[in-house]
């Protein structure tokens, strides 16, 4: 009954079935947890006979990365017919093909700002790779301060926020530059608001967050309204403080009724606070990942220092991929449009994985997870001590999934209890494979603790 | 007389025709130097006249950048063709669209290790763009320092040597991240070998060196074989110098018997030098400025610091555009076949421009030029204080030089002399006018400066 009970406290980790099925005394209770020892032992031993079936069909799955699959890849190849027509010239006169433009060409500015929220000059556009351009903004902060400030790499030592868990290579940015990063604990909600504001309150040193607010990188979680607004009132202790807001997931939804989080640049702009925030973007998994169109946007202040500092760095990035994508949508209300179809291919994926951990492990009361309504991850918490051991037992029978600790900064998931599912690029019938290997795994790592205490 | 005897000493500096004609007396003397105050008024005057005529025409043509003309851009039209076949992967088993493969397809890395010459464990795919290959390696080295070195950020100050004229894009890097430059006279056979290795010899702050090798940037210098191996066996004081070996026109020849550079990479394994050097190239002058491949080689330790690195900061560059160029080559000598055709586009605009220059200014005895065998630029040398002048005079009746000082760090021509001229962007018909007021600016400037003195 515990079980239930945490779950349903858990806000967004709610099991409805099982909830229902539990209230409706449907189902049987058979939490490991009251098992006894013997029983343990007869569960476990039967669940390591499925797994050395599994292990025997030598699988070759991957559900580490949150790649999209074939079939979304096929949605963009009209993309590459782009210049078919023979016609490279920008609106602004600059062949797209040639050198020029580093900031970005008219009509992308104008496709993307509406997808990010932002005005056509408040916003460049960078090549393939948002976490390049997060890299860059990050690097300019190191070498040459912000607006005047201090280069953060006169100081000895740094610090940004992590909410856990969160997106490895966020992490992996920060640690490259040598910061200090500080855990902050998800809630329902987003991060842990008022943890955030004592920490930025008087620390000079805590210079920015990452944040992804929309379908948050794994938990699929989308910030509230009051978690924005607080967000873009921040008042940090340093002037240079920013919020690196990963808008990764902004069209990226899973069901017809999308949630839309706050537009935190305007909110910010509201209380005169336009700084606050460096936003990010991409077309990763909107038409390619390796080949799509990344952008930031941010106040003009902001944006206007980045330009002047990427005219160094780069002559131009590819326009011509930037003219593509504008050829082939048009619109943002075509690029929404577009975004249907992937959600009818990998909506089922998400669906089927759910469906799995619902069944199999609910009832046992082991672990929770979310039923994300967009983004690309389930995030699934084993009991604690158990994440390590379950990946483990995965890769020995042939599924890679995303290592575990690896939603946490520095790789240390202080309770070894957090794995990031990434349902979207096996087929369906491997996925389905995939995730029966997992709750076998799921069981005995569990089984395994159980009998150890 | 002592023009010409000037201009026979320097070596690359040479105007044959004007010297033949000297030697046999078939060209009357007009130096401007031996011209009364009268003469020199009344030629100030006439050439006034022309100027104005020119500024009376509205033209409005641009010199300012190495830009490949639109006839250059069609040679590579049918790579937009590579995906027709429908065939997204690589040899190594990546879907090009999708993410992964950091470092570059293998398939690409041969194509393109053996155009800068190293091996394919030597060699880092990146972007479009070389310049953002620099400027990442510049700012890992002042962000983590060099295999094991100190970073470079935590210097009071860091020095590069700077061979002079040299590429502007090259000394903004460097400006960006507060390294002190130091001039290096070119001389016919590169940068001045005694100066730097005197300077590298016991400073450890001196750590680095810009080099545009073959046809540099603006002379056309190709560095002789002892220069090379000079450079190969450098031994800075700092274990974390390195020589920026930017071999942009690598391939990019004006003649059917080319010059080839010694490959220096090699040279430096030969004294167990090798990690002297980071090596750059790309195709943006091969097939797309904005939408070329670029790559970086040098040692396999070098590189493999910079993979790691390089992981860290993008998740794959464009691979699409990798297997694109893989697939419209083939080879490597279908590349060079390729650039000969970029040389029957171009070559003859160089040759307009030399022509030029000897007609109208080589019997006054003002200037000097180089006559480059490749790459993209011709190097005007006015006399002393007229650069400047000329850039602004051909400014204002339409038509837009690099600007003067450009060629310099800092912008600051110590003699305001040198003029970087680019002949490959007009159409020839348009180059021609351009050529014909700059012939005069640069008459009305040295007779200007006399008449001054």
């Amino acid at each position: 009954m515990s079980v239930c009970c945490d779950i349903l406290l858990c806000g967004d980790f709610v099991h409805i079935t099982a909830l229902i099925n539990y209230l409706k005394g449907e189902i049987p209770i058979m939490n490991l947890s009251q098992m006894t020892k013997e029983e343990l032992a007869s569960f476990k031993s039967e669940n390591e006979k499925l797994y050395n079936d599994f292990r025997s069909q030598g699988l070759c799955l991957n559900m580490s990365r949150g790649n999209p699959c074939s079939e979304q890849l096929a949605l963009s190849l009209d993309m590459l017919k782009a210049f078919d027509d023979g016609n490279f010239m920008s609106e602004c006169g600059n062949d797209v093909r040639n050198y020029g433009v580093p900031d970005g060409i008219p009509e992308a500015k104008k496709l993307f700002s509406e997808m990010i929220g932002v005005n056509t000059d408040e916003i460049i556009i960078f090549g393939n790779s948002s976490l390049n351009a997060m890299f860059f903004a990050v690097q300019c902060a190191f070498n040459k301060g912000i607006l005047g400030s201090k280069p953060w790499s006169e100081y000895d030592k740094v610090k940004f926020l992590c909410p856990v868990p969160g997106y490895d290579r966020h992490f992996k940015v920060t640690q490259f530059f040598g910061v200090e990063m500080i855990n902050i604990p998800m809630t329902p909600t987003g991060p842990d608001m008022d943890m955030i504001e004592e920490l930025v309150k008087n620390d000079e040193t805590v210079k920015g967050i990452w944040c992804v607010p929309q379908y948050s990188n794994p938990d699929g979680i989308c910030y509230s309204d009051e978690t924005v607004k607080r967000f873009a009132a921040l008042k940090p202790a340093a002037k240079d403080f920013r919020i690196f807001w990963d808008n990764a997931y902004c069209i990226h939804h899973l069901t017809d009724s999308p949630k839309y989080i706050l537009n935190i640049l305007d909110e910010a702009k509201k209380v005169g606070n336009e700084n606050i925030v460096y936003v990010f973007g991409s077309t990763s998994k909107v038409t390619f990942p390796g080949a799509g169109v990344a952008v930031m946007g941010g106040s003009k202040e902001n944006i206007d220092e980045l330009k002047k500092y990427l005219g160094i760095s780069i002559i131009s990035h590819d326009k011509m991929n930037q003219l593509r994508h504008v050829k082939f949508f048009g619109t943002f209300k075509n690029m929404q449009e577009h975004m249907k179809k992937h959600m009818s291919i990998i909506a089922p994926k998400f669906n089927l994985v759910c469906d799995k951990l619902e069944k199999e492990l609910a009832p046992l009361g082991i672990g929770q997870w979310t039923t994300p309504k967009g983004g690309y991850f389930i995030s699934f918490n084993a009991p604690n001590g158990c994440a390590k051991r379950i990946v483990s037992l995965c890769s020995e029978a042939g599924v890679t999934l995303t290592g575990a600790g690896a939603t946490f900064p520095y790789g240390i998931d202080p309770d070894d209890k957090n794995i990031r599912l990434a349902p979207t690029y096996p087929p369906i019938e491997d996925l389905s494979k995939a995730m029966d290997l997992f709750v076998i795994c799921v069981k005995i790592a569990a089984a395994e603790k159980l009998l150890a205490e």
